[in-house]
């Protein structure tokens, strides 16, 4: 087989997902990182991302997928020996406590398995239960890829977790955009996302936020082995709207092509268009006869979609026809490995995409003789479901 | 000024520099990075590596501009409390010495000043003289674009730091495809490099190669507190032709792009045209009256060319004018900032490209009346220098 020449995939998995080309066509340039144009480029894609975060605190890009954006987060604002509260529910909140002990932060893990996310009064019970005093720094993960949960209570838990002095740091990097997530409203302190999810933009780099003059205060104090990474040089090049080493500046390019196409849609609908379609395919697939990973639907993720593989069917078969088919799905990972697929419902995921992925996913299961027959309705979901008038197409 | 109407400069800056377009449109594609699509990209793109970096060790690509990638070395193969011998002359060779002691290394300087490299016979005279027993890593740049030195006797260093069994580690961020560089024949351990430079790719990613099974042994001993940069994470991942986190695939596919430019052009034309324009441009300029800042043959760069600004002349207003003509070049750093400009010979500079970019300087100077005649010579200068035959244009 000459991949090549092989059709590429839709993108259907939980980042890369798929781009819109005016966003690919702006890929096409690039500019010195120390020049008039460089300035002006960077001060609009900080503006947008202000935007999507909603905050007026500072956001930084980094040349680093989101993982190197976790890691900047960990080494700027924990000490090591700080009581680190963490909620663990897949494999990025676990990733999130390995960073955490590799600093040296002494780490209460409270976990929830794999199929449910953390509730404000059940993790509140959990830590005063074990007669926790102290909380330096509460650090989790919002949307946690590898089952597909969302922490639905993070604002409430935020507010509690700030009667310790804790500083509140959360790992967003697979749902800015693609559900609600407020910054300065909730009380967040420093925040990280990526760019190849929700935001509809190539994979590259991935942003932090700096909300607050705590988090600052805290970074100023802190030594690392890290310069690639170190928050204070990135701010002080930021201010004179620069980064400290070159960045992706085609990439900076696209990102801001990307926030603009979000600006022209409202964020408020780009999200609502991410639940909605996102509904649409579950619904679809489960007239189909398929069964989400995640039962209850407060826990479920509005952009990582996953469902159990249909009964004695072979997993990696199952993807591989699905990906014949042309479309990319993902397995689930570590602890779920092979009990689940997961559907990236990301970003600039249409209504022909939408219709592709769904229709592929039941083709493989009648190929696998998994399913007899096929409900009509599954179609009717993905033809009626809301989407930006940006996008609709009217029967005209 | 409305910058996005304004045609973006001519890019000869000491990187980022001019992406061929078949570079620039490759840039236009995404896939899965845990599918077969990815598996052959990847393994196309270690190849072409490998063919620049004249190695057969491995080689991963690294989504972190270079300066992330010296942190990667720096982390992975010196252990805190090892004897570090590191040569400084310029800005780069500095920040090395920054990320050794930021991990805790004894560094031993030997400084040169901003206007020589190193040479063999000096070094090891001096390095005797202090009475050094133990060496446990070399680390250096190979050419460090703050003056526009290279460090021509890297090779004859080697053999006799060998000699205290020290790991040798190279920053060759700045030259590779540029000027004659050989990780095996050489015996360098580890090295790494960078996208933007001479390689004609856009700035995202760096490159790091691990040439010996020494190295491997190192790294395997040595615990650091970063998952991004942890060279076993990325060797396991490279096994089966993936990266541990999202990489930038669609950097990858243009780096496949540009590697295989270099290919069908031969390393020995693609580094001998970066050596024969670089010498061109200087000719050039030096009939037009400007002094290279390195005067020593020897010990100038071949892909960053560095100029004493011409007398009397505002270094910012100068290079103001050269960009209002539609040309970025630099300013040089730090120590020498405001002293001599640096231009960025490095990749897919065109004739037409080194013309614009001589003219440009030539403009500014007249503009500033610092010269008052130009030697029509500068222009057969550039007319005539050699090019591989893919890139030239006959009289016809």
């Amino acid at each position: 087989m000459n991949l090549d020449l092989a059709p590429d995939p839709l993108l259907a998995v939980p980042g890369p997902s798929q781009i819109p080309p005016r966003v690919m066509r702006a890929l096409m340039r690039v500019v010195d990182h120390r020049s008039p144009h460089f300035h002006r480029l960077y001060r609009d894609v900080v503006e947008g991302l202000r935007y999507v975060f909603r905050t007026n605190g500072d956001v930084y890009p980094l040349t680093a997928s989101g993982t190197g954006a976790v890691e900047a987060m960990v080494l700027n604002f924990v000490r090591p020996r700080d009581t680190v509260l963490v909620p663990v529910f897949g494999s990025f909140s676990r990733r999130l406590v390995n960073h955490l002990r590799r600093v040296g932060a002494e780490v209460i893990e409270v976990n929830y398995g794999w199929d449910k996310a953390p509730t404000y009064e059940d993790l509140k019970a959990k830590v005063e239960g074990m007669g926790i005093k102290k909380i330096d720094v509460f650090a989790t993960v919002y949307n946690d890829t590898s089952p597909g949960l969302a922490f639905r209570d993070l604002p409430k838990v935020v507010d509690w977790v700030k009667s310790y002095g804790a500083l509140v740091l959360v790992d967003n990097v697979s749902a800015l955009g693609g559900d609600y997530f407020e910054v300065d409203s909730w009380g967040i302190d420093v925040a990280v996302s990526s760019s190849q999810k929700c935001l509809a933009s190539p994979p590259v780099m991935s942003f932090i936020t700096v909300a607050t003059s705590e988090a600052y205060r805290k970074a100023e104090s802190i030594s690392h082995p890290s310069i690639y990474f170190d928050i204070n040089l990135i701010r002080k090049f930021g201010e004179k709207f620069e980064t400290p080493f070159t960045p992706s500046v085609n990439y900076l390019f696209a990102i801001r092509e990307a926030l603009s196409i979000i600006r022209e849609v409202g964020l408020e609908n780009w999200i609502r268009w991410h639940i909605e379609r996102g509904r649409a395919i579950i619904n679809a697939l489960r007239r189909a006869g398929f069964e989400t990973f995640i039962e209850n639907d407060y826990y479920r993720s509005s952009t990582v979609l996953s469902f159990k593989y249909p009964q004695g069917v072979d997993s990696a078969r199952f993807r591989s026809i699905v990906y014949r088919l042309g479309v990319s799905i993902s397995d689930a990972m570590d602890d779920i490995k092979g009990k689940a697929f997961r559907i990236g419902n990301m970003g600039y995921l249409t209504r022909r995409d939408a219709l592709s992925l769904v229709s592929a996913i039941i083709a493989a299961a009648a190929e696998l003789m998994a399913i007899k027959d096929v409900d009509v309705n599954s179609f009717r979901e993905i033809l009626n479901y809301w989407e930006p008038e940006q996008f609709s197409v009217d029967e005209g």
